[in-house]
Order: C-alpha cells, then sequence, then structure tokens
C-alpha cells in the first residue's frame, strides 16, 4: 500500500512559463538545435520555476541539500532552429516521496509543441546521504503551497 | 495484431564497448559530471558502435539519410568525477519499427553501473520526410546481421 | 602604406549591454564558470549588439554571406559563480579591412571587471570564398553608422 | 631588469600529440566545429600533455594548488567537419614566472594547420591567495626537465 502511495504522482496548479532564444552554438550539422541541449532549456525552465516559487537550487543548497538529478527523459516532436524564441513551461508534479519532479513542454513562437519532457531530482544532505524523507523546508514549502 | 508486432522490441547480441575520459569541463559545482553530459557520452557510444558496425551517421547520411533523436533517457545511479575512465555499452535493440533503438549502460573503472539509458531514432529522407518503412540501405544492413 | 591602413582599428560608439544570468551547468569542478563558457557569453553579447544595430548574423546570412569567427581570445580577472548576474558589453571595433571586430568587457552586479576578450570575423560568400572587400551590405551598414 | 626577465617565454622541447575524433555535438549549423569548442580541444591536448609529463590538473591539486586560465587565445586557418579526426600539439612554453604556459596548434589528417592558440594559467593555493613565486612542486618539475 505504502509503496503504491510513494509511486503516485499528481500534476499540480504551480508552472512556470520561461521564454529562451536559440543560440547559434546550440545547433548542429543539420542546422537544427542538437538534441543533448533541451537538458540545458529544462534546466533554464527548472530553474526559473525556482526562482519564481522560492524553491531554487541555492534554496535547497542554503538549507543543506543539494537535488541532483537520478532521470532525465525527452520526447522531440519538432525541431528548433537559431534565433527562435521558445517558451519552456515547468510544471511541478506532486508525489509524496522524497523527490522533486518536474514535466516539461517547450513550444516554438507560433504555439507549436516542440519537446516534452521530465526530470527526478533527490535529496542529498551535507553528509552526503540520500535523504529518504521530505526535508523540512521542503515540507514547508510544499504545505505553504497546499501540496501535503 | 500488426500493430503490437511494431511495438515489440528485443536487444539483440550487437554491442560496443567505448571508453571515455572525463574532462574537467564536464564536471559542474558540485564536482560531478553535469547530467546533461550523458547524452554526450552516449552519442561517443553511439558513434562508436556505428563505426564498428557499419551503421554510422555519416553511412545512412550516404544513402540519403538523416536520422534525429525523437526520444532519450538517462537514469543515473551513481557520479563520475573528473579524470575518471568509464566504459560505455551500446546495444542494438531490435524493432521492426523504422527506428533506430540503442540502449547505454556507463560503468565505472569498478564495474558500477554509472546510469543507464536509451535512444530513439528515426529515418528523415532527403526530401525531409520521415520514412514510414526500413530505408533498403538499412533492411539490409539487418539482414546482414541477422535482424530481420 | 596601404597594409598599415589596414591594421588600423578604432573603438567605435556603438556598443550594446546584454544581460546573462549564471547556468549551473556553465560551472565547474571548481564551482566557477569554466573558462571556455565567456566564448559563448561573448556571442550572446554579439547577438544582441547585431540584433539592436541591424547587423546579425542572419542579417549577414540574408545578404548572402556567412561571418566565421577567425580569432578570439579572452582574458580572465575575476570568476563567475552560479546565479550571479554579469553585463556584457559589446563594443564595434571600427577597421577598414574586410572583417567585424569586437570588444568584449564583462562586469559583474558589482560593476567590476570579470574578463575582457575580441573577436575577429571575416566574410565568406555563397561560393565559399573569403571577401576581400567589405561586402556591398556591410558597406552600407558602416555608412548609416557613420563608420566609413 | 626583473620585470623584464619575467616577460621572458621560449617554446621548450617538451610537446605532446593527442589525437581527437570530431563529434557531431561539437559542429554548428555552418557545418564546422563552433569556433568555442577549440578551447575544449586545448583542455584535451593540455590534459594528455599533464598525464605523460606528470604535471596534470590533479598533480597540482595533490600538492594543493589549483590552476586557473587567466588567459586563451585561438585563430582559426581552416575548418573542422563531423568525423574528422585532428591532432592537438601541445608545447609547453617556458617562463621565470609564476605561470603555465602552453602553446596549441591542432592539424586536420592532411597535416594542415587548422588552428593555433595559447593559454596561461596562475597558481592558486589552499587559502585562494595567487602565488607569485613557483610552488615548490613546480620548481622540482622544472628542474627535473631542465626547464630551470
Amino acid at each position: 500500500m505504502k509503496s503504491k502511495k510513494l509511486e503516485h504522482t499528481e500534476e499540480s496548479t504551480l508552472k512556470e512559463f520561461h521564454d529562451i532564444r536559440i543560440r547559434f552554438n546550440e545547433t548542429d550539422a543539420l542546422g537544427i538545435v542538437w538534441h543533448g541541449y533541451y537538458l540545458h532549456y529544462f534546466e533554464d525552465g527548472r530553474e526559473a520555476f525556482g526562482r519564481e516559487h522560492g524553491i531554487s537550487y541555492l534554496d535547497a543548497k542554503a538549507q543543506g541539500y543539494v537535488t541532483p538529478i537520478i532521470k532525465s527523459s525527452c520526447e522531440h516532436k519538432l525541431p528548433l532552429r537559431y534565433g527562435e524564441i521558445a517558451t519552456v513551461e515547468t510544471t511541478f508534479i506532486n508525489t509524496p516521496a522524497a523527490k522533486i519532479i518536474f514535466k516539461y513542454k517547450i513550444m516554438n513562437a507560433k504555439g507549436d509543441t516542440v519537446c516534452t519532457g521530465e526530470t527526478i531530482q533527490v535529496f542529498v544532505d551535507d553528509n552526503n546521504d540520500l535523504s529518504l524523507t521530505l526535508p523540512p523546508f521542503f515540507k514547508t514549502w510544499k504545505n505553504k503551497n497546499g501540496l501535503i
């Protein structure tokens, strides 16, 4: 039962939109953004979310935790080219587990979905130990946002 | 029935081991490799596989096809640090669909699994059209390797 | 005499200020931005200059020219760390030669100079030939800006 | 007199040749290696030199010093394309100053010079202080190699 509950995830209403401009150095010899750069864009989106909602990497660090990524995925629908402006939509996915899950959707200027993806982060404390329960600061943050 | 068959994938015995040395510029402020760089290592492994088995990006290009990545994922178990030597194991996953699927496992010098991942590529022809069937050169390659 | 004139360069009054936010993935194991990323920041500044002053990479491309970099340099005074906001000052350096020269100065939030640098670009036309004289569109642009 | 001596640099006979293979993700929309990646190749060459001659980043670190780059430059003659094998020639430039200076020459498979460049590093000790004199371990290394 408990493990089943731990698997449960639910899209929250907390999201952030962040504009990016495609850099020349992010394109490859096909003239489109190299697939690996989308993880950079996800990071841009995640950071923008963190700054807006008070849960950035530096906020976690100030509380004695780092939050390494343990899983990432990206599914591509359309290419992006140099000079395009795209929008990263970053959505907080709620889970009772001691994890931070984000979903991402990148849209081009026409509003078409370019790609979707997900990252999962865990909490590692000052002793380099994986936190199996929610760190107090994160519990407080979730409470404040009606996520518990 | 047919659609089910199209979904079917099977690990082949075709694989390639490729050693990488972790560069200083691939580490981040946590002192470990930034998660996005693993897609670079997967590309190194995939290219080594292609050169060894005659199915590289340039081989496809010479036949009039490019093979963009439409999906990638990576699951992290252990960190890598600057100066470490790691091995990328790239395994060809057989599918009747017009796709190239690779699984990856990266191991550190002790043989511990650092991460696992997968990429899926499609075939796009000279007219920029997605190929819905196996391109002839790829069919030939699969036949030669007992994969059809 | 002529060659001497070609060597002549002069700082113009055309400049552009562009803010950047240091990404986590741009730091290295020392906790500071890896030196190679400053060329990315210079590109950000150069592109911002180009958009503002109508002389971007895409403007040149529309006129049948690409403008590869043939020389770049960077001198570091202070480090930048993750999360810092810095400003790239990009200054157009005037020369009668068929070159585009930019000087860069990156300043941190306190206004301290973090680094200085320079890039030199040339004009290559549709036939892949190096242009030894100013392309017409560039001459027009310089005239309009009182640089000839 | 002394300051003049500090400026003096001299190409040593200590050099290292290191082969690199151009990755797809290092190319840009022009189909050639993006200029910023040459600093990665210089790092590859510098590291290969360090491993061969016992003066790597990790050797310095073990002695309590980090060696940040304070200046880098690169001059481009020819492009490199995906799949090419190139050779980085890294040459130690001797100077009495408390600096590590390397010159680089990258050659393509035909032996043509693709680019040349230089990096200058300083020594920063455990207290984050710039070393104004040669650290003992570096003096020993130079002596052993007939560079003092």
